[in-house]
């Protein structure tokens, strides 16, 4: 590849964490910020209206377009504040994102409650007590003596067994920490002030861990590790039947995520400088898989028909049974779940974005190896997963790979190709966007047809630029494939290429969501053409390029405004329980009312998913 | 000692057990069979009236008492049939025990429900399922469909971990274990025949576990050991204080008595042929210290004035959290306590012996390092305890030692001095019961005085045999010591004696228990005559001879036949309070109903205490 045909990378920098990414000149801000994982509020689906996604560009701001000069006061705009889901990226810039404009649990909490007052009402209390030390004449038990000063509360086994040393630590001044009526912790003294609580996100592929201060709602840490359980297997279906087929397959899945949750929660209570006894409360949100697994349960039934799941409403348990390396007598809640593969980060996605309480038709997106698509009308939601296939993840792709350094992320076609290579590398490989983005390119050039075949010479367009036609070379065959990257610019000392049978997967992944999609509108009534907004959900939801994935049909054919990136609901349904025992409750309800469509063994999905593979014939 | 003053011990055999003892001649059935661990029904408190001890003597039977020949048949006596309370061991025995005239947690159940019915409520119960299996129609997931069919109990994480091969193991036919609207174990097809229990009764020297069908409430294996908690220290106070000076002192108790208590519940198990996992629950009772150790609670305050317990009501756990090797999610309860040394032992020995139930003024007494005492007084109670030290485990006793092989078990003065040794060795020390027996004979004789003086050759009694009066000694202090076993005869290689300063011992521990009996009298303002009766619980308590210990004042001035053995009445209150959960709560009622006595600050009882070290100057 010349360097010449390389697209020049603009460096985005947010503060005040100074996390950056590169993204392609014209590139919305909002997307840009969503790649560096701040996800920024747009309670008006990014049409430059509601004001909320406010940030200031600190350097580099270019002139405001008429709709920011519209909203916002000439000081404001002098200062570098912008609307983030106008502003576009044209040079090197600095921006700040102003805390109430990012999208946070806590902050969503706040913004909600009607009287102005804050709704913090985790399940976890704390209290501060002066107990009067026993004499002869009130010799009560230690037990006793704590129980009645706490409204008769029960005491956690943990706590009973330091009961006495630590009621006379401080000469009987003592902090009791309460969950439902019973003390779970104890310490000498005041300790009010420091009460923690984790939210996790158990991805099949990454898992996150944020730390919260339960106090003030607001996170104090993050962290994140590759699941250890891929090196089990990359997909669910892998995981369920090492499950079944070996003797230790559970316990070795159960020990290596646990290790996981334990070592992200050591290094988040370490990065806040935290102690982890002080952690009185986690949840955890992930697919069926991962949160049956999380708990030491047999996912047998998950892997055979018809696909059910061992539990659905939330399980709840002590830390010190879960296995989590926390106050022992924390209180550990796993994500209810709707269906064998509609699981508890879908429901969090619910929880996240309060989809049953949209104006307007509304889909929620999770794509992945397994997709998850609800559909929220009328107040009333829809959910349905879709298998579609390891391709986004790079499997199954003759040159496909994870999102990593030397990835093609993002493929542009115009005189000829331009690339953005994760880590400023040679390229190496393709991901699942830059897969998305190169078939779209190729459809709008005319180099795939709808069918997704790749054209020989003849069949090109006319007008095709020489630079891209010269890319398209005849294999062994008969059939034509697309070089994307030639040998002379590759990291992989041969030309990387986009294969006529790489498309072929990529229909095939495309398909399965299409026709999923498809088929909830369907039986909603909705037509695509209604639908008020597409949330796209999930790590790999966050980079999609929208017009790209609705180029292919991946999404459906409406103003790319109106699809949003919501980042990490999973994560922030997990806080919100956190944060809430009204968001258990919450939680379960939309467990309850959901229905769960099972497209499995349905006939018309196979019809659907049959046409759904044709791609759109136009944008 | 010359063969011939060796006492000839008759052997009495019980069957079916086929267990044997060796006694005195002379001695009541009653107390043979209570020294073989064998608890006779004696309603009428021995008085040869109520007919409940019949025993079948098969081999040795003398002639019947007149007694006995009143209350039985010419038949039955004919048959061999006689009452244990009247009948004399004059020769060699086989003894048959009827089930009925045992005195068993199960029967006395059975006996007390007015209606015949069997009143068998354990917390534990076992259904028996068929369920549905999942399909298109009914995709509800594997808990719930259980849940549903258990009217909607909750599951235990134990059991939601294994729940989807459980299900499918054997089409959906599946056994469930509920305690608490909780199903605990789940195990596939009809398992409803097998349901078990554990009473364990931990003592500070021997640990007893019972398995229990807790279907029928019959005991199906005993098992025991000694509690290997004794090598850290013999008494509760030498285990506390290692708990508070040693950094690792409580986990070393703890998982030595966990240790203990795993391994006789897998004996108890293998000789009845029960796999432990079908075991759904287990009580505990002990004293306060043993309890509290037991389920790993830092006993620190119960070594500091005012010596309060860490809890006072019933402790629940899963057994899983308790650390005891059954099902996991099995109900583990560990007896109520009444105060900081009148633990859960002794609520077990009121629940036992229905204490608060009787018409008569009752003492219950447990006679050992800490003897407890309770009072039974017109259905209120009052409860006691006080330090006796170790001198009736042998402790501070020149030649004292445990009741095991060697150990003088039994003294008797008459023209000499006739003993009985445990195991029929040569005599190497002598044990509590052996102290007690010499003290009262030699009270008898006159050798000692009421102040406890070892009179001089010039005090002794004129008409003293003259093999006793040679036995008397002068030691290197001017004071006179008494040689219970000649150097010929000693397994030590020089004589066994009753020194002065061991008498002094005796007056200590005895003192204290005849000082705390007469002060919760007074508090009663109950005269010592009009006690009804005495119960001597425990398991040293079992083989004290009433006369002697009433003789030396330990027990008050009442005829042997209303001073009634009631065995290990630990063990029977646990094994209640496992079959039925009215039991608990009857044990609870009976905690907080009961006045508990503080003697260890009190002046009256050090007073008490001064005069009650004077022996009564009469039988």
């Amino acid at each position: 590849m010349d360097r010449q045909t390389m697209t020049r990378e603009l460096r985005v920098t947010f503060q005040p964490s100074g996390r950056a990414v590169y993204v392609l000149p014209g590139t919305i801000l909002l997307e840009a910020a969503a790649r560096a994982g701040f996800i920024i509020e747009t309670p008006c689906g990014g049409a430059g209206k509601c004001g909320k996604c406010l940030v200031r560009v600190t350097s580099g701001a270019c002139e405001p377009c008429a709709e920011q000069a519209a909203a916002l006061k000439a000081e404001q705009l002098r200062q570098g504040y912008r609307l983030a889901c106008k502003c576009r990226v044209q040079q090197n810039l600095t921006v700040e994102i102003p805390e109430k404009s990012l999208f946070q649990a806590s902050h969503k909490i706040l913004a909600e409650d009607a009287g102005g007052e804050r709704d913090l009402r985790p399940a976890v209390t704390k209290r501060f007590l002066q107990l009067a030390p026993p004499d002869r004449e009130d010799p009560a038990s230690d037990a006793e003596r704590l129980s009645l000063a706490l409204d008769g509360a029960g005491l956690d086994i943990a706590v009973l067994r330091r009961l006495s040393p630590v009621l006379r630590q401080k000469d009987f001044a003592v902090t009791a920490t309460l969950i439902d009526r019973t003390v779970v912790a104890l310490e000498p003294g005041d300790t009010t002030e420091r009460c923690f609580g984790v939210a996790f996100d158990i991805g099949t592929t990454t898992v996150v861990g944020t730390l919260v201060d339960l106090r003030t709602g607001m996170d104090v840490a993050v962290a994140s590790l590759v699941n250890p359980q891929t090196s089990y297997g990359d997909d669910v279906i892998s995981r369920i039947k090492r499950c079944r087929d070996e003797a230790d397959g559970l316990r070795q899945l159960h020990d290596a995520i646990l290790k996981a949750v334990n070592a992200i929660t050591r290094e988040v209570a370490h990065k806040a400088g935290v102690d982890r006894h002080d952690i009185c409360e986690a949840v955890f949100a992930g697919n069926t898989t991962m949160e049956e697994i999380l708990c030491g349960i047999d996912p047998l039934a998950l892997g055979q028909i018809p696909f059910v799941p061992a539990f659905r409403n939330t399980v709840s348990m002590r830390a010190a049974d879960f296995g989590l390396d926390v106050c022992p007598g924390a209180k550990v809640s796993v994500f209810p779940q709707i269906g064998g593969f509609v699981g508890g980060d879908t429901v969090a996605g619910v929880v996240a974005t309060r989809l049953d309480q949209t104006h307007e038709p509304t889909l929620l997106v999770d794509v992945g190896t397994n997709g998850e698509i609800v559909l929220a009308h009328k107040g009333r939601l829809m959910a349905t997963s879709v298998a579609a296939g390891p391709a986004f993840e790079g499997a199954r792709i003759v040159h496909g790979m994870r999102a990593s350094k030397g990835a093609i992320e993002k493929v542009v076609a115009d005189g000829d190709i331009e690339l953005n290579v994760i880590g400023n590398a040679r390229p190496t490989g393709i991901c699942g966007t830059g897969l998305i983005d190169a078939a779209a390119a190729l459809l709008r050039k005319g180099v795939i047809d709808i069918t997704g075949r790749v054209l020989g010479p003849d069949e090109l367009p006319s007008d095709l630029p020489q630079a891209l036609r010269s890319r398209v070379v005849e294999n062994a065959s008969g059939q034509y494939d697309f070089i994307l990257v030639h040998e002379k610019d590759s990291g992989i000392g041969g030309p990387i290429c986009l294969y006529q049978k790489d498309v072929r997967e990529l229909q095939l992944a495309n398909g399965a969501i299409r026709a999923g999609i498809a088929i909830l509108l369907r039986h909603a009534g909705v037509d695509p053409s209604e639908l008020g907004s597409v949330l796209l959900a999930g790590a790999f939801g966050n980079f999609i390029r929208r017009n790209n994935a609705r180029r292919i049909g991946m999404l459906p054919q409406i103003h790319t405004d109106r699809i949003r990136f919501v980042g990490n609901t999973a994560s922030f349904g997990a806080k919100r329980m956190l944060l809430s025992t009204r968001e258990k409750e919450y939680a379960e309800r939309i467990v309850r009312e959901t229905r769960h469509i099972d497209l499995s063994l349905d006939p018309e999905f196979q019809m659907e998913f049959s046409s759904a593979m044709i791609f759109p014939e136009t944008e």
